[in-house]
């Protein structure tokens, strides 16, 4: 269902060959017909973020964005001044096709950093895109396919809340790390809100889902998460019902990352509870989930508790004071360590599922925290020694 | 030439039935047959520390150690209690037979996290390596084998100073992280020189050297970098000579690990200059060396510069001042990203050596650090997901 699930928004997704792969859809419009036009966004922290973050985090300052253009096939990053106005030119030119407010369009690009984009290209897919333009559900997995790279298949969303809806996509699958993710995302809702109340929802949100996922430990240089809000429904939405719905988007959105992390074939579960505070579970957890040790050992099938514990040892104590000695950790449902030693036998757990949930007990607090990564096999990578991106 | 290098040290290396590879040699045994018995360590700070760690922590605590025993085949680390006992019998053991204190027995183990050493065959063991001891290069060079866990060769170093001479042994190839590695690492010298004097020269050779080296980022629970001095050259050493010589040993042992890191196919030696201090300098290049994407990159010859500035983007503004349109990155030799965008084409750069020279210039300051690291391979998965450990 995708972005046109809400109302008030239409997409499409083109080729428009600016991908090196012949005829795939790459160039994505997705326009906000109104009555509003309120936006909220979240971006990377990379100090080497691309010339279309610099654009859009400017562009959805002031709260108000009509459209939003993205492209795969290229990141645009680390291009300079040169990329900085081709982001600029194609903002313009979208703004001249809808007839919006240049400053009132938003530009992402995933793909090589490092190289200047086809503009030509990119802007006559803007113009293809333009005329392709519709609120039909088609429309919207047009949309999710164009902004796919490694991705093997399409991240979509659509929830219903009380009298109007959300919708979303999302494209990542490699470079995702915990701040953010590779990842271009755009959210769309037909609710009545204000941008500050969006801004406030989706940065909470986003806390909880893209900043609490690592395919790979790597930081991208353009991540995006886009929310706009067209008003189309009419209805003002309870705030808290509105908060919770945006941030069950981004958490299905996160979730659908994970799922098809690159070569990956477990999703894995980090909960770190029993610790003194959310940032120190939050630690702890990330530790674990950044150990290649262990996500090797899991794409082997081995539930090896040492590589565990070890990840846990090597956050400092005065970030998450424990015992080591009262620390436990179940895989899959197995206490295979209990109290830091041996628990039972590793045997006895199960690692044919996708899924596989490793619960660490600190026994130091209430605190809990919960991070979700990918094991780490061949076929990482040979998508990373082959891929160039 | 290993440990026996230095005179008034004899050493053995024989197969105990502790690994669970047939007739491996996995018990290293190293006396220091004096006059003196000087001592310095430096450990793990993981907080899973190992029993062996725990013990060797406390026997070096004085400035004396007379022995030191090695098992490969099993870490005792995780084992509570129980193994802290077997690594004190273990040393009661070793003090009996060569007649010193049993607090001047140093233990160190690797292998599997989380199960008991067999202490029986680890005690016969230690009986069989006592009677084999010898001062040849020969026993010296049994012992770097006994160390051995998935290393491929043994990697030892033997320096002459003026008058006296300083020899070494480890072992390490996986969970190779900044802080130490999964290292057991014994250097000996024969030079006449304090507990104190060895202890600043280990710590400072210790944190050029294994502190800078990753071969996955996984911190082990077991690391442990021993200096011992017999004092049989008679000789007192020039202070400058002997702390440059200890930190020559300890970069020559790193510089090997690197060299025989799981699955590795490139060594990657990563250098940033131009930092406003070293800790920014060193914060950048340990940020590279972590990068799954560009160690993958690597493996398939590609200079990926892109991963490269978007790891250095991830490092916090108030850690390393820069300004990202005055960073330059040359990949053996090739400046392939100026200005923090493109330089020179990528296909000018020769991928094909084992060593890979990526030079950062931040252009900020006068500050620099070398980190050194391998690539990720199909490999390195290998290993580790069919490899308990």
């Amino acid at each position: 269902m995708s972005v046109t699930f809400a109302k008030g928004f239409s997409a499409a997704g083109v080729s428009a060959g600016i991908s090196s792969v012949e005829g795939k859809k790459d160039l994505a419009l997705v326009v906000n017909n109104g009555p509003l036009d309120a936006a909220a966004g979240v971006f990377t922290p990379n100090r080497f973020c691309a010339a279309p973050v610099q654009w859009s985090r400017k562009a959805v300052a002031d709260g108000h964005i009509t459209a939003v253009i993205l492209n795969s096939g290229g990141a645009n990053a680390c291009t300079g001044q040169a990329g900085y106005e081709q982001s600029k030119t194609t903002a313009e030119t979208v703004a001249g096709l809808v007839g919006a407010d240049t400053n009132n369009v938003a530009v992402c690009s995933t793909g090589l950093i490092g190289e200047l984009l086809p503009l030509d290209h990119v802007l006559a897919g803007a113009k293809s895109a333009y005329e392709a333009l519709s609120d039909s559900e088609q429309a919207g997995e047009d949309a999710s396919h164009a902004i796919m790279t490694t991705d093997t298949k399409p991240k979509t969303v659509a929830l219903e809340g009380t009298g109007y809806r959300i919708g979303g996509m999302v494209k990542g699958s490699g470079m995702i790390a915990p701040q953010l993710a590779t990842m271009l995302c755009v959210i769309t809702t037909d609710a009545v809100v204000t941008a500050g109340q969006m801004q406030a929802a989706l940065a909470a949100g986003t806390e909880m889902s893209f900043n609490r996922i690592d395919v790979d430990g790597c930081m991208s240089t353009n991540d995006t998460v886009l929310l706009l809000a067209s008003g189309a429904s009419g209805v003002e939405p309870d705030p808290d019902e509105f908060n919770a719905l945006v941030a069950k988007a981004c958490a299905s959105l996160a979730r659908q990352i994970i799922g098809d992390g690159e070569g990956a074939s477990h999703d894995v579960r980090i909960t770190v509870t029993g610790a003194t505070s959310e940032d120190a579970a939050l630690a702890c957890a990330r530790a674990v989930a950044a150990s290649n040790l262990l996500k090797c050992a899991i794409a082997g099938n081995d539930p090896n508790w040492g590589r565990i514990v070890s990840s846990l040892g090597t956050v400092p104590v005065d970030v998450a004071p424990y015992d080591s000695n009262k620390v436990t950790v179940d895989v899959n449902g197995v206490r295979i360590c209990e109290n830091g030693g041996a628990g039972r036998d590793r045997s006895e757990v199960d690692m044919t599922p996708r899924e596989v949930h490793i619960d660490i007990d600190l026994n130091a607090g209430d605190a809990q925290a919960t991070v979700w990564t990918d094991d780490l096999t061949h076929e990482y990578v040979h998508i990373n020694a082959d891929y160039e991106s």
